[in-house]
């Protein structure tokens, strides 16, 4: 096996030698000659198609690649071939890796970029055409880019950024080239709570800076939950009183910058508005008739009274008709602010404790002793549903639970509808695509960002362990989750490993749209959102742009990320975005010395 | 119980209502009069003793409590009471929160503030005196501040950054008040590691920072490790050369301006240069034949063969006589540099293994069959220890293992000499103390700070798991450590409830000299340093400070730090210091709605 390693190392940096940049997500296909770098001036000749977002997206990729001169800070190389190990006499030897062989230089430069665009006109929705092309011809003077649409092009011009390099002079490209490239879902991002904690304009863009710059086109924005409502609202605006504070608010104009920050980088922003369930505050100072349980002890000590599976309780009073009035409200006027032609309207997690608060539901149950929990969300999903559906061209986002939770509505229609799953990895997604559910992957096990920071509840005596209890498995404090419900945290290794369709009908599979993994913010503000997020969220970005495996041989990619994905987070840094660091830099400058296997097809 | 607490309840409202400060660490003794807040002008008359720390300490303190305007963030209050819940009839009932009563104001306001020193000349060194007390008498305009000592005194001013707040229209202080403040220990501290990832000088002193702002009084710096070497040396100008980059690393100036500016904030400074494990880079360039291993394959993947704990290998060779001649000089030139009598010398997590690479080790075992890897560590004790002993009044820090691993030196003496546990909680320390060894408290299962993200290395194989393959058990991607070794993350609870001298004798817990709680930067640098130190290093400040401990009813006072501590966060968001969030904000504003038990002696 070490034999065969050797093999392949050398047949690898004969190809791999000559081109330094390994752009992620890597591109469905891309084909390098072997002219080597030419130069690229500081200013180029543009020929643009006359659209704004790709005028400012080309502008705004320009800047950044004059402005910053990236040199790629990890690069592919074979594993370095070691020594023996010495187990009877001492004979170290050291075999050299082989060394690049330096690539020919040519005299000839870039002059002129070609962007052309088929359609200017599609809009940033579910399906747009994202694809794209670059072409620098063999001796070409032009860099040229088509697209069939503006949100293609802006996608070529990120590329660009990652593959036009400084060689500590000037800057130069590879060529010649030729990419193609398309992703292989539609959607693909992350998740923000700006519930939980505030999170605040600036902060929220550099998210979006990044999702851009990863090819991500999803921001999926959880506006409210019961702890704060931080959207200032015209129709009620007694809701803010329940923003943390009169600075930590999002206006209308906060909130239609932020989606028109996002479109002028190919970003749909998706807006949350959690019902019925994890809701409190703002609803609470429209009427507290329409909140039940908002003032009770969530009582996760006294299990059988518990009313929350976190502080602080609250969900909508299903059977008061005055619930829906204000919701239709507050919706409508949310629906004028986002452009998208879905809305995510929440549905996870009811907890029926938390109705004994309320005398109409109570009341209801004791009209007809046959109705169940199960009729209850029911009621909300015929009466709420109707209501959503009314805006032209609406399609709905939900929470898997509204299908599959204990309670759950029996009768959830599959039509203009996407359900979002994040319990039990594989077996729900195969589930509801069985079902004819389209869905969206947010699976807890591989994908929530927030997991393994331990327990936020405070007063928990699970901490006050001198010594380890059973030495032989893991607990609590000793290897286990530490307070965490979905620990251990989720490594990009764990996220791209993800073969989310695994086992599914060619029918099923068809129903998976893509994928968003959540950050929920119990533990996370302006401080920690961009840790949290970056680099994990850019191998999510390459899992669900061009998948985990490599075309020619099928097997998993994971290793041969390794250096692409710590390329990208030093990018991000340098982009302002304050991704976290994954290893030792020393791992960065010896391609695969960190690998926990020499092999490798360790992983395949 | 739940009358028991509301009852109590009551009682602490009467006493707590008065106060909203709460500083952290709490002091030893804190008494508060009830004649309410008295103003505080922007401008006080200081009587300063001559001295240009205290001087510059408190006009550091004083621009902050003017800057800063500080409105506390979180108050301590009785836990609300909730209606009960109900279980047949719909009967919500609310009782409200005892308020509070409003605090007499007085016309009277504070004029000066009164700071007397005894010794002036005391130098920061372990064991110095850090006590101070603070006075305002019922209707004074004095703020009196007495100390032994200088470092004393910046405690003081500390303490009153936190006492002193606004209350929306001016500052304001409560008084009367007395406080008589001590550490119990003499160690209290973190350990920054710029081995593994380089953290600027800046970062380095927003820690600095925190340190002082905690009553914290020790950094720990783990100044290289294999990965990278980033001291300038006059001596051995090449060992620079392993620096990550020309602009990662510490010149002469860097470091004596980390050690003047921890000084002047009453913060030792105690530097590592870990040897001989753990060393690599750097020393490779002065003289590969005194490094072992560093070339070799860290080879996890074939045991037998392992020669690192973590990539990259490396180990000074023990029996090559080189090696003594230049650390040395390494340890000299580096002593002029930092002005603390305590040096840590590493020895930690020495592989035998690595040794196998060299023929000075593998000829001195085979001149002797009798001679043991235990020997091999002995030989480095007896020749190493001698040339860190010949500084004046110089003595060491040694990792445990030196003491406790294998293998391990049989004959360590216990003079002059702190040896820091790392493994086995309780079990080590206990056996060092019974030793006679003087300890600091590092144990990973509850402080160790880079704890629960996962493992750094790639090509991890462990992660491409799809489905739980033990529902019934934590295991390594599902509840498990997923990858980190000293998972899970620890908490702040996890860290304040340690009691380290539980189960020792007297004589035992007199060894104890302190905590310090390190930060391996495997996966740090200067994006996410201070988020990972804070404010979970203000746990451990508190817990070395004055103790985890009720002083009135002996009992856990973790739920009483949690407002305390959720305060003092954001205290050092305000100040710079980028601290992690560790509830929904919501808690901050609702005490203890966020306990995981109402009992609020739940934790005992």
């Amino acid at each position: 096996m070490r034999l065969n390693s050797l093999v392949a190392a050398a047949w690898l940096a004969s190809t791999a030698a000559a081109v330094a940049v390994n752009p992620l997500p890597a591109p469905r296909s891309i084909t390098w000659g072997s002219s080597g770098p030419i130069s690229v001036p500081d200013v180029l000749v543009p020929n643009l198609p006359n659209n704004q977002i790709v005028v400012e997206g080309w502008y705004r990729a320009w800047t950044k690649i004059v402005e910053l001169r990236w040199v790629p800070q990890a690069t592919e190389a074979p594993i370095a071939s070691y020594p023996p190990f010495p187990t009877a006499s001492p004979a170290p030897s050291s075999s050299a890796v082989p060394s690049a062989s330096k690539a020919k230089r040519r005299q000839s430069h870039i002059d002129t970029v070609s962007v052309k665009v088929a359609d200017l006109t599609a809009d940033l929705q579910e399906d747009v055409d994202e694809s794209y092309t670059i072409d620098i011809k063999e001796s070409s003077s032009t860099i040229q880019i088509s697209a069939q649409t503006i949100w293609g092009a802006l996608h070529a011009f990120t590329t660009l950024q990652q593959i036009i390099i400084s060689n500590g002079h000037g800057l130069i490209i590879e060529q010649p080239v030729h990419i193609e490239d398309s992703p292989i879902y539609a959607w693909r991002g992350i998740m923000l709570d700006t519930g939980r904690n505030f999170i605040s304009v600036p902060k929220i863009k550099e998210q979006i800076d990044g999702l851009a710059l990863a090819k991500l086109n999803v921001l999926h924005w959880h506006l409210d939950d019961t702890q704060s409502w931080p959207v200032e609202m015209n129709v009620f605006p007694e809701m803010t009183k329940d923003a943390y504070s009169p600075w930590q608010r999002f206006s209308h104009n906060d909130i239609k910058g932020v989606v028109a920050y996002a479109r002028a980088r190919g970003v749909r922003v998706l807006p949350e508005v959690d019902m019925p369930g994890h809701s409190a505050s703002g609803w609470q100072q429209v009427d507290p008739s329409i909140v039940a349980c908002g003032n009770s002890w969530w009582s996760n000590d006294v299990w059988a009274a518990h009313t929350a599976v976190e502080p602080n309780p609250g969900q909508l009073d299903i059977i008061n008709n005055k619930t829906y009035g204000v919701v239709e409200k507050v919706y409508n006027e949310l629906s004028t602010l986002f452009t998208d032609n879905y809305f995510h309207v929440g549905s996870d997690e009811l907890q029926p404790n938390c109705y004994n608060f309320s005398s109409y539901v109570t009341n209801w149950f004791a009209q007809d002793s046959s109705r169940t929990y199960n009729d209850l969300v029911q009621y909300w999903v015929d009466h709420a549903f109707p209501i959503f559906k009314k805006i032209k061209n609406r399609k709905l986002v939900v929470w898997e639970d509204i299908i599959l939770n204990d309670p759950h509505a029996p009768n959830v229609p599959t039509k203009d509808l996407l359900v979002q799953s994040w319990n039990n990895g594989l077996t729900n997604i195969a589930n509801l695509t069985a079902r004819g559910y389209d869905v969206i992957v947010s699976s807890s096990d591989f994908l929530y960002l927030d997991c393994g920071f331990g327990g936020f509840v405070t007063n928990d005596p699970r901490y006050d362990v001198m010594v380890n209890p059973d030495a032989d498995n893991a607990n609590f404090n000793y290897g286990g989750n530490g307070g965490s419900w979905c620990a251990p945290y989720k490594t990009w290794q764990r996220i791209y490993d993800y073969d989310f369709t695994a086992n599914l009908t060619d029918a099923q599979a068809k129903h998976v749209k893509g994928s968003i993994a959540p950050l929920w913010s119990e533990q996370v503000d302006d401080t920690v959102v961009s840790s949290k997020v970056w680099p994990r969220a850019a191998a999510l970005a390459e899992l669900t742009w061009s998948g985990n495996k490599d075309p020619k041989t099928g097997l998993k990619r994971t290793t041969t990320l390794t250096q692409r994905l710590l390329n990208f987070r030093e990018y991000l840094v340098a982009n302002g975005i304050g991704a976290t660091p994954l290893v030792p830099r020393y791992c960065l400058n010896h391609p695969h010395a960190c690998d926990l296997y020499y092999d490798q097809t360790a992983i395949h």
